[in-house]
């Protein structure tokens, strides 16, 4: 069964509501996690619902934060999210980051206290109205070895940067610092079929093909999957994601990061910051050079790239074109939830006495 | 043979004087040149001196360049090389982002109109002495072919973030956006020895052991190697790079940027900007929070990280470690030269009347 996505954007709304969520913040949360469904990053939507109301039930998510910037220059802040919503904090971070690249060019916000924000992509995507370019990043409970390692260090760490266009849809990279999403393997996991080599190590850190490595001490590789293959510098990228939103802003880090919800409540255990972090960044692109001229030539890329000869039966993409395809495609024809995830919205209505048609 | 660095760096510096360059100039651009052979990056350092001499040659080099801002706002800039190396340009335009993140806690400058700059961990690591986070990229000539692509549109593209510590060094990562480098398949093609698979294609975009494999058509594979694992993100980062150096200063980009002299001097042929293009970028640590905090902070992450369980016979590195420990035993035992570029120097040394004993 197909839910046509307003449905269920209105149905997240009233979830936020009922935990006490301001009415603004319900409706911001409520788009920023259903355009990851909307997007195809089914794992990043509605599915997580559930766990951000998990995380409320541990008191581990403040439903009326007061976001504040705890110290800034011109161009750059910290910003304590107070536990709030990720999908709140992140967007709130951006807009601040964006009023300072109004004013000085550009705008990078470090932001502690908060937890998962949900798709990078939809808060790098922000600045493009206001001809900028956005950055988004953020930390996550360890889930990846670095090169070498046997211990799981990061998190699937991904970046987003967008990039207005003229005529053509903007450069939208939206991508974890791993092989793979984990989405990916769970996805195996239900069909009962081996992972690629190149994705996940054993415990031991030896290469393998089962899709339950993870679950069963295992871990995802960083981009490159392994030595020879340039694994040091998936490494490095998720590293560099690490230090900017977790240490830069006094956040938890590496192996520190507390897990999400849906992975199972686990106690935070030892805190060498406070909550997970994120970084947002705005440039404005007439602090560079007149932003018609810029998006004249991003064009030129754009239709450029795109015409390049490609492999039998495929085309060269331009990061950003899958997702905008399934967006539109979702949102004519709705959205299909598996069976899990509509139980799950069942239990949610049925505590929060919403209407959820099934 | 091996060769004081100090040696080859006068010799450099003497050489850059020979064409012109101010004696200031010429120091930097030694510095520059010659901390590539000492951390490792053998194919980014005094191998391509002749190269440089050569881009001169061709009139694509002004020895004597006038560095301009051609636009700014308070933290970013657009800098215009006039033609200058980009050995030179690149740590002033740093200056100027160093300078920018004095005054309003962090500096973003797109430069046009340079060429080769050497290794991107050099510039990065300007920042490191003055508490704050430096980041450097550049474009360069198509080596790379984007997902499905059977063209090369992208350079090797890298990307280099300096980041200080407390006690430990600093973490220092530095690589290009593919899953190899080009010098290392200059190695296997002199051993005469296939290349693993995932680090190329040929010229129909098929995978490929051929380490000719570029010089035939084919083309370096992006970070990730094929899609399915994950070369899209490679790609999309190669392109970030491209884009933020490129097509945000007015150089040229994609496909466009103009070969560096060593791969033989092609006509520059279609022109979309000026010269190549680079991207550097500085931030104050106490933009954020004390830097003390910070780098205290950054030391419980290295030693967190360098102290895991590693697999057999390895340990965890941190990005930084392997160059750190090539440049201390080149700056005690000297640099070994191979006999081409023995050969490339005394050409140079002959013509210039500079002593040079090999």
């Amino acid at each position: 069964m197909n839910y046509e996505y307003s449905y269920l954007q209105q149905f997240i709304e009233q979830v936020f509501l009922s935990i006490g969520c301001p009415e603004a913040d319900a409706r911001l949360a409520s788009q920023v996690l259903i355009s990851a469904d909307l997007r195809g990053v089914d794992s990043h939507g509605i599915a997580r619902l559930s766990g951000y109301v998990r995380l409320y039930d541990h008191g581990r998510l403040n439903p009326n934060p007061s976001i504040k910037i705890v110290h800034e220059t011109p161009s750059t802040a910290v910003v304590d999210g107070d536990k709030g919503l990720g999908l709140v904090v992140a967007p709130k971070a951006m807009e601040i980051a964006m009023k300072k690249a109004e004013l000085v060019g550009s705008g990078w916000i470090s932001v502690q206290n908060s937890n998962h924000f949900g798709i990078a992509g939809y808060h790098a995507m922000m600045a493009l109205s206001s001809d900028m370019i956005g950055w988004a990043m953020t930390n996550a409970a360890p889930l990846v070895t670095p090169t070498f390692s046997k211990e799981k260090l990061l998190g699937t760490n991904p970046i987003a940067v967008a990039v207005p266009a003229a005529t053509n849809p903007p450069f939208v990279a939206d991508f974890a610092s791993t092989a793979v999403a984990y989405g990916k393997m769970e996805i195996l996991q239900r069909k009962g079929v081996p992972a690629p080599l190149g994705w996940v190590q054993d415990k031991d850190g030896n290469p393998t093909d089962d899709a339950n490595a993870v679950k069963n001490g295992g871990a995802l590789l960083p981009l490159g999957g392994d030595r020879e293959h340039g694994s040091h510098k998936g490494y490095g990228l998720g590293a560099i994601v690490d230090i900017f939103s977790g240490v830069l802003s006094g956040a938890n880090f590496g192996p520190w990061v507390p897990p999400f919800a849906t992975a199972g409540f686990m106690s935070a255990g030892e805190q060498v910051g406070k909550g997970t972090g994120h970084f947002l960044g705005a440039m404005r692109i007439d602090g560079f050079r007149p932003a018609d001229d810029f998006k004249a030539d991003m064009d030129k890329w754009i239709n450029r790239f795109r015409s390049a000869p490609a492999v039998e039966g495929k085309s060269v993409l331009i990061p950003g074109d899958p997702e905008r395809v399934l967006e539109a495609e979702r949102k004519a024809n709705g959205i299909d939830l598996l069976d899990p995830v509509v139980k799950d919205l069942k239990g949610l209505a049925d505590r929060f006495g919403i209407a959820f048609e099934a």
